[in-house]
């Protein structure tokens, strides 16, 4: 992550941080000397750096490694110096008959002394322990293409002409093409693919995941010997046929039904179409910062403040954004709050449908954080800040790919009426947001901060979806265009909030309101009153701490609380988890998916709560897909039953769009609907509304006669400011 | 509702609205009119106007009686003329020892043949059949605070004095108040009141509702004799007394325990308290409208109309705005959408508290929807309408009370990034709204229109909470004061989604996300596939029609169809309703509410689907609470087992916050937890997203490098534009 642009964001007030973000990310110089150093260790036998032959080993990340809690907290807390840094780097072993991913420590940094600088196997945060070796099911990815998949295509050519008009050879004028399942099939010691065709854009939008064919192929390619691997039949129409023989067969016997083809059309096209609505070309309404941002930052550490709150930016290849050190008025909130793992699930007839599961931080957040269009994807005035990721021995750099601003809802956070007055106070909030595009789907990651103290994450998706051949996928999805199904899916999003609330001894108080039946000294005692009342309970350990909203007919809420730190009033402080999405439920449909198998536990609960642990610092590992049986980081083992009365806890929160696709879906998803979001509120945490402290208030006293006579506005800024709004053209061609 | 003033709203489009708006309500020519000829009506034997004395005969209301349904549809669809206007007339009839409200209907209007005009019962809209009577219980208010309850007070004034050193003996000097339950008491043919006492504040703010002082007593008030009405006890420290000697016996004992007082401080006040934040007196973020407002609006007709939507509003004493007729693109969506009721219902350790279920209609949404505060109710660049309602013989007007804007999301609607483009697209929604504050709460209801075909209902709370002595409260809430429960309660709102798609014959739709175990021609048949599919199902009739969210572990999605208007797909096409809040559950916990009895039976299941029926036209009546066993419309009652397939439907949808107040809740509750809405989003209805309608979009094509090559606009405004922003003050002394 690199400094901000002074063309769009001067006008911040600069700060110094208090601390040194040690979750900030290498600079350029340490990447480059561990690269280096790398480079002349013998016993890794790396052969090329990034993305050479499939029987090469090289270097496919080098980043920081993210210190351990208890070393910063050494750090923060007690005085101590900031942990040693360490480089997380990954070897891509391809020079043996049996691939794997080789996790590693190198360090300590900066690499000065050679001889000082050693690596070592990278496995306690994982609970799989293999000494950091993973499995790697894709090292003969390009062979794959081009010796087995445009093969097979190729083998049956006269009926994807005849069929599809297309071909998918691998050539440039390929107007077809074929993509396969994720996570590959991995059971029986056997690696199974399957593929189907989808037809390509005749131009340059991004439509081809709405444009299936309807034709799937299954192959086993165990082992990296292409002569060994094999073609295991093909479907169309629901109907399986074990050899290309027998399909094309089939093909040319009468009464063979061939389907309806998908092709691109305005209907999957994003720019403007139909009548121009009354009105449009005027200005629309738009939001400004007549007087420049109101937040401080310290580019260099990556630390924000902003009434009265304070976070640090951390940024990785797997997640993107996270944030830590997360602060009110000086106390510490949430050590870390950060996305782990987004799961898209699909299902229907098909195979491939039926067996995808993305698990995108095999992709990688980091690396598909792109530039954000100013005046769209967050104001003109934001701060824009740019990311980084490792790539070919050294970083790179996405410009302006996060943001940084603040927004007025058209709400106000307070506001009363009374025969003498009226009061209301504006509901300002800061929003850091990036977006990841990972393929087709574009995830809108915002993180907000709000006056009376409450944080927030909001997810939005949009783009294409990927859809699939409606035929006999009337049970998974609508038909939503000639023969497209809307395939169902579910986005689990998983997101990892490390509460700290008055220190790190925390408990979670679960309260639920209960209907009761009871009698009163001042009722009828033969007569019980039915009404509700509060149920308080203190969870006590694991075995109790994998939850769903709502846990049964009652209203339950949950909160992070410290009891050891009880208000004047014997109320335990501490902050409400608060979900929100358009359906309720934030776990994943499927129960057991076949298709996943141990890969992601994590997303079959709503919040799911554990002891912290050095060791247990992420949900997922982006190489879960690889190995779906055995996965690197296993979620389900996280609950051993360990106590949960007053320690380290971590929250684990997923938020969830359950999705099944309608026509308004095409030709990109709609991000007012596509949302899921979870708030941090308050809870007895403070002696009163902290939205008390904004100076962005009113209050009109008025007499009699409805007559304005008093208009108090506590010192807010009263200067007239002339504002120019420039068309975003502008701002776009720079 | 009156026409808007120029000084605000000068800059939108005025249009003629293409039919006479049939639900805005009566002229005040027309309310005079009926009020004079009213008082000609000897066998009426009005006695006298408005709030006259207690053994009067008045007039409480005057309004529009809102037409049948099916009699719109005749003038709307079938070139019918309007329908005759009649008025909506509420007699106060209390010249009788059995006081009651009489319904009637007055007209035709209007009234200009003296002979022509006739007043009948008005029953049909009603459950219960009474010709329109319907007991009142508060018929003698005033006697029973100056003729009982101030004396009750006298008579332990010495115990007041020295517990809460105060007063509430009905004088201008009283240091406390005393107020009772709603809904009385009325089992067994009596009627009983609690009361507690309040402190009061020392200065302006509204805090009393927080300010509990924990002593209560218990009368019986039956009939309209005060010679007859009887203390029945005193209630002090959950200690019940029989009588006041034995109350004042045990007081004036040893050992006697006296609880502290809540007490006004600056913790119950609303202004800006504490050190000013960083920045904070820099101007924030603000919205504006650089080329003015982008709808239009037939100021006369009520009628609005925003980027293909189009709709009329209507504005009555019980329920404030309801808008008609909304159409998009010319087609009917909803022939009605607008709030029938708003329960408060508490619970609690003490009587007051727990027979506390305030149904909001009593007092009534119209009268209490006060004046906007520009620039934080709503922003200030808004048209502001004025809305009026009946009181004493005339129609009083509220300027300023309903406002209508655009404002930009602080994020897409749309947005795509690919290789070579990337492509976003501004989410632009128009808002009408009001708040009506109904004694201590403020309700923010805003409905709003969206780019994608989306209408939305969001409903926000803020104001005083009503806050219980802590005392014995601890399973009722949080202590958030020194002698402060936050009593816990429900607000459930009703409202009544009266759809049309595509005609009247319409369906509901169950689309349900399920996780199953199948095989597949594909699969081994040995080894079931654990994944997921669609059930689909529609309701059959009301036996079936009443339902929460979720309806068990799976994911339900209930969308409004026509089974007879399938898309070219074969899908039906329909809208989805989306409920949102951040909890799930939008029915009153409470089962059987001991208070409510028969009152609220709406509030009992998150959305409910009804036959349409022009004599069921609402859920609820402002005055169920006056006989809560028998109350004027019985929602239970509109379940009477009728097909609900392919006819005319009316979706009942609860919005709800559950609510148990946190010392974040003091001052005032904010708004940004207390929240709910609901969304209607297209489903299958368009053969694709409307967004793609709009010029407020852009497609940044990019070259091999990153740069930019091209910024399509489609269209969209170019000119620059200064914008002026003006401190509020300013506005808000006009």
């Amino acid at each position: 992550m690199g400094t901000p642009r002074s063309s769009t964001s001067s006008n911040f007030t600069v700060i110094k941080s208090p601390n040194e973000n040690v979750w900030g990310g290498l600079t350029d110089v340490e990447t480059a000397s561990v690269v280096h150093w790398l480079l002349q260790q013998p016993e890794l036998n790396l052969t090329a750096t990034d993305d050479a032959g499939e029987w090469d080993n090289t270097i496919s990340l080098v980043e920081l490694m993210r210190p351990n809690k208890s070393d910063v907290l050494q750090y923060l807390d007690h005085d101590q110096p900031p942990p040693t840094r360490y480089a997380h780097v990954v070897l891509d072993v391809r020079a043996t008959l049996d691939p794997y991913y080789a996790e590693i420590l190198v360090g300590p940094l900066p690499v000065t002394n050679q001889s000082a600088t050693t690596w070592v196997p990278l496995e306690y945060p994982y609970t799989r322990k293999t000494q950091g070796r993973i499995r790697n099911l894709d090292a003969d990815h390009d062979t794959i293409h081009s010796e087995w998949l445009y093969k097979i295509s190729a083998s049956i050519v006269d009926i994807t002409l005849e069929l599809f008009n297309g071909t998918a050879l691998g050539l440039d004028n390929d107007t077809i093409r074929n993509s396969g399942i994720n996570p590959l099939w991995q059971g029986d010691g056997r690696t199974i693919r399957w593929n189907t065709f989808w037809n390509l854009p005749v131009d340059d939008f991004d439509a081809s995941s709405i444009l299936p064919l309807g034709l799937f192929f299954k192959s086993d390619i165990t082992g990296r010997d292409p002569s060994k691997w094999k073609l295991e039949g093909w479907l169309y129409n629901n109907i399986f046929y074990e050899t290309t023989n027998a399909f094309r067969k089939a093909y040319y016997s009468p009464g063979f039904v061939k389907l309806l083809s998908n092709v691109e059309g305005d209907w999957a096209r994003t720019d403007q179409q139909g009548p121009i609505l009354p009105e449009d070309q005027k200005q629309p309404s738009v939001m400004l910062a007549p007087s420049g941002a109101r937040y401080a930052l310290d580019t260099n550490q990556k630390y924000v403040t902003w009434m009265g709150f304070s976070f640090y930016i951390g940024f990785s290849r797997d997640t993107g954004v996270s944030i830590f050190d997360v602060r009110y008025k000086g106390q510490r909130i949430l050590y870390e709050l950060g996305l782990q793992e987004a799961l898209s699930h699909y299902a229907g007839n098909d195979p491939v449908q039926s067996s995808t599961a993305y698990l995108d931080s095999f992709y990688g957040f980091g690396p598909y954080t792109f530039e954000l269009v100013k005046g769209y994807d967050c104001p003109i005035y934001a701060t824009y800040l740019n990311t980084s990721f490792y790539k070919s021995e050294s970083t790179h750099t996405h410009v302006d790919s996060l943001c940084l601003f603040e927004y007025d809802t058209d709400y106000p956070i307070q506001r009363h009426t009374t025969q003498s007055y009226v009061s209301s106070t504006k509901n300002i909030y800061l929003t850091l947001r990036s977006v990841s595009t990972i393929g087709n789907y574009d995830y809108t990651i915002s993180y907000t901060f709000h006056l009376d103290g409450t944080i927030g994450i909001e997810i939005r998706a949009s783009g294409y979806i990927q859809a699939a051949h409606s035929t006999h996928n009337t049970n998974y999805g609508y038909q939503i265009h000639s023969a497209l199904s809307g395939s169902m899916h579910d986005h689990i999003l998983n997101f990892k909030a490390d509460f700290d609330i008055l220190g790190t001894a925390n408990s979670i108080e679960l309260t639920s309101l209960v209907p009761i039946t009871t009698t009163y000294p001042w009722s009828n005692p033969n007569r019980p009153r039915n009404t509700m009342h509060l149920s308080r309970r203190i969870l006590s350990s694991e075995t109790e701490s994998r939850l769903n909203f709502p846990q049964s007919a009652t209203t339950t809420m949950l909160s992070i609380i410290n009891q050891d730190a009880r208000n004047s009033y014997n109320e335990y402080r501490g902050y409400r988890v608060l979900p929100s999405s358009p359906l309720s439920s934030g776990h994943l449909t499927i129960i057991n998916s076949s298709t996943l198998i141990h890969a992601a536990h994590w997303s079959e609960h709503d919040i799911q709560i554990t002891q912290h642990h050095d060791h247990e610092p992420r949900s997922a590992h982006p190489y879960n897909n690889q190995d779906v049986y055995n996965p690197v980081i296993n979620f389900n083992e996280f609950f051993d039953g360990e106590d949960l009365n007053q320690t380290d806890l971590v929250v684990w929160v997923n938020l969830a769009m359950h999705h099944v696709p309608t026509t308004g879906d095409l030709p990109n998803t709609v991000m007012t609907t596509a949302v899921a979001g979870v708030r941090f509120v308050s809870g007895n945490y403070f002696m009163g509304g902290q939205s008390r402290g904004t100076v962005n208030m009113v209050r009109v006293g008025f007499g009699d006669e409805d007559v304005v006579e008093e208009v108090e506005t506590f010192g807010q800024a009263r200067e007239m400011v002339e504002v120019v709004v420039r068309p975003v053209e502008e701002v776009l061609w720079g």
